[in-house]
């Protein structure tokens, strides 16, 4: 029996797994961490956060599982079907998917009669056993299971017989979902839609689908395979996987929720969109695809004369959705103003009151562009906004001011000599402070030396520390003497705040960010003793 | 009459016109010259060249157009029908159409009431008068006329019977070709499929398609059409255009090549898909999508270890297609999911057989791992990587030794001072190389001292310039003391390569980095050579 078409669809994410397949993508344990906890906060119903069996740092995070403290997402281990003629019980990597404790398992097997007998080298037999066996073990186990059923529509297009056989396998062992994989990419919709069609005809087990995007169709197939009735859709936020990429799971909720009518998500989140595919980035260092569809930055930039002049009659003509709906903003590309409202909103959130007819609005808004076009980027750093804000907008006596600094490194590797060293002079309240440190590097030596110069009059110094720090070359095609921007996060065990440099220097990019960061800090101070 | 499903379906290229709607795309006269001759020996049927009337560079293209010599592609100018109440022969911007002596005239005209009403600020029958009057004065004057019905699926969604109108009077009027667009890309495969069948069972023009990738549907849209029986495709190479760009017309042939049985290129030509894709992109100055279907660097690049081990074993096992069709290749990358068929596989690529019992493969996997763990990441560093297999697997003596380097940043805000200064001491073939130059970071001015110093020795260096730069906090959870990857790509003009260095320094990774590009450089220099 068919669930319905209008029954509830989950949302399956599988950044942390097969995004990191793809080129270039790697998170360390504690990115994984942080992105499995924005995930759940978003509302994706699951999610696979590695595969227990294939590296240490995988299993590492289930370690972590506990403390994640997660609000409603159920977090999935992916693995393998057992090996072929070996006991599922005897399987070390059926044995490390349960020592994951994840309460879902995700389980991939062989649908395809050519990759059973060309890479398993097993018989058709014998690897519908390995299905049976590994869901029938973890099932027993209390497990949620989920079967993906790799290469499942080529293993259809060659053998039909054999891969409906498979899923028929997968439904009898109890696996709580059949996942159509489209493996390799190159299906296209209306297969998709038949076959799904077709599987859907014959089980009464929820069906999901996997699709990747090789052909270009990674979200046009998931959607036909949705509006076919299936009722999970696997894919990883902005696409990222092996090759071409996964399914595109920021459009895929987008056309779901906007389009097609269906509520994937909790209220009010789907305004988060653009948010979470840029957090994402930021946290991949991957560089956001400015014509991502709904989320990109020009996703809703208008050049043409047409387009702008019917714009300004009918705001729609030019549109197919909203773009607050999923958190973005129109651009028009000449003759560009827009921002006022942003920047009084912007204002109330850090409690500074702005009159929709304050000139300093203007003023701001010139001195944001400004800082843009050299690199700034402000939608991640709030504390160089805030300082910013006001600074423009009132008398600002800073609480110490940089006289000098110097870095020097040296390096012999005959020797094995190595030494980074920072001076840094200030001046605070009229004294003169001058110290000096060293680092692991020049930043490291600078961040030392500007804290204790600062330590004298300012104790607590000593609570602030740097959360995160990151590196990002604005333009990279000037090679060494590319703009950087470097954005560090602070924290003084209350609060967190990030801050933002940009030059030439990495050195003096990253005294601007630290420097900002200070500055904020000591700001906050004093506004809590007033 | 329907002209039937495997009719001769044509191309329509629009990069010229639509793609330069794009953020950040120019094109130059000439680099419009050049890229029509391309899309000419290409095998593209149409190419739609400009908008004679909205600027003088459109309008100069068309005066160029004898001296082009094409081999059989035709020239569109593109125009919209005429303003609402006045004579067609009175409109300027038909005049100009009909100037720029083109073979093809593309029409766009409104088909959604809500545009004719609110945009036009027109009447509905106001509308169907401007659409027959300018195509049947561009017939008079023997133009083959293309009518783009602009907004048709909207139309057709909002007001099916207008919709269906504005089709009847351009087909009665003597359109040759009617092309439905999805203009603000919003609509969903089956609307398009659903919709299109619908405008070919009451019309005996042909029909033609064109889409917008708004929701990530471009493509698929596109091919749907043309499987309800479209004959014309609109699109751009590599999907340039307003927001998220147009159809992208790569995926487009290759679907229709390799999926569908349809032959739309001259034999031989889809083997230059990539080359044309890379074209487009080296003119527009745009960075190749590494991603992009079909044509990426990493359309067929593979990470996971049961996928590279699969690959062994049977070639198409997670390929949708052979790369070689689309002029592409397949990349083994080297990473942390990475294992013995892997190192294999990528030293065969580079030259070097490895048996598979070679015990050196579990050195180099050892010294992979050890690396990684630092941070290292060899994927996309593959000269880094050919270095580390030639140093393990052969005596190797470096083409010059560090003896010393020293980088010096001084800044001093209130005198609007600051310097920038690195020292290098080498040694090369018994000699010892002291060089000082100044940058606009610690990086750029090691950079140039390096350089320097080499330049006596091998004065071909000054054709060695850096492509791109990228700095990466491998943990950045440790602050200003992370570890940082520098990776750096170069190129001499001929080719181009990638390398990696990894410090807790960014001046040491950077070096790292560095020093293994022009290390790299030199040993290929010298293979060539002997």
């Amino acid at each position: 029996m068919q669930t319905g078409k209008k029954s509830q669809l989950f949302l399956y994410d599988t950044t942390l797994r097969d995004g990191t397949q793809g080129e270039a993508i790697h998170f360390s344990l504690s990115d994984k961490l942080r992105i499995a906890k924005r995930l759940d906060e978003f509302g994706i119903q699951y999610i696979e956060a590695g595969w227990p069996g294939s590296n240490p740092k995988d299993f590492a995070f289930f370690n972590h599982l506990k403390d994640l403290e997660l609000k409603q997402a159920k977090i999935a281990a992916f693995g393998s079907t057992r090996k072929a003629h070996l006991g599922v019980e005897e399987d070390p990597q059926i044995q490390l998917l349960l020592q994951a404790q994840s309460p879902v398992v995700t389980l991939f097997g062989k649908s395809w009669l050519f990759h059973v007998l060309e890479v398993l080298k097993t018989t058709a037999e014998e690897n519908l056993a390995m299905i049976r066996d590994s869901i029938k073990f973890l099932k027993s186990h209390g497990r949620e299971v989920i079967f993906d059923a790799e290469h499942f529509f080529d293993g259809f297009k060659a053998d039909k017989g054999y891969a409906l056989e498979c899923i028929h396998v997968a439904e009898e062992s109890g696996a709580d979902f059949i996942v159509l994989c489209d493996t390799n990419g190159g299906s296209l919709p209306w297969e998709i839609g038949n076959i799904t069609a077709e599987v859907l005809s014959r089980c009464r087990t929820p069906i999901g689908i996997h699709t990747h995007n090789d052909g270009e169709l990674a979200v046009a197939n998931a959607l036909v395979a949705i509006e076919a009735g299936a009722l999970q859709v696997q894919g990883t936020i902005n696409g990222y996987g092996e090759r071409t990429g996964n399914c595109n799971l920021i459009s895929v909720i987008a056309n779901l929720e906007l389009k097609m009518g269906r509520r994937v998500l909790p209220p009010g989140k789907l305004k988060e969109l653009r948010e979470l595919s840029l957090f994402i980035d930021e946290i991949a260092n991957v560089r956001p695809n400015p014509r991502a569809p709904f989320v990109g930055k020009s996703a809703f930039a208008h050049k043409g004369g047409t387009h702008v002049n019917a714009l300004q009659k009918a705001l729609n003509s030019y549109e197919h959705i909203d773009p607050l709906a999923v958190g973005n903003t129109r651009r028009i590309l000449i003759g560009e103003l827009s921002g006022r409202s942003n920047i009084i909103l912007k204002a109330k959130e850090l409690g500074i009151v702005l009159e929709e007819n304050n000139p300093n609005i203007q003023r701001i808004l010139n001195k944001i562009k400004e800082l843009e076009a050299k690199g700034y980027e402000f939608e991640s750093a709030e504390a160089s906004f805030a300082l910013l804000l006001k600074k423009t907008l009132s008398p600002y006596p800073p609480f110490f001011n940089l006289i000098e600094y110097h870095v020097s490194i040296r390096q012999l590797p005959a020797k094995n000599y190595k030494v980074c060293e920072a001076t840094v002079k200030l001046s605070i309240r009229g004294e003169r402070i001058y110290t000096v440190a060293e680092g692991d590097g020049p930043v490291h030596a600078l961040d030392r030396a500007l804290r204790e110069a600062l330590a004298k009059f300012y104790p607590e110094i000593s609570q602030v520390r740097l959360e995160d720090y990151k590196v990002r070359i604005v333009d990279s095609k000037e090679g060494t003497a590319s703009s950087i921007r470097v954005w560090v996060e602070s924290t003084d065990g209350k609060r967190n705040w990030s801050t933002v440099g940009v030059s030439h220097d990495i050195v003096e990019a990253s005294w601007l960010a630290l420097f900002d960061s200070i500055e904020y800090w000591l700001l906050k101070k004093t506004e809590e003793q007033t």
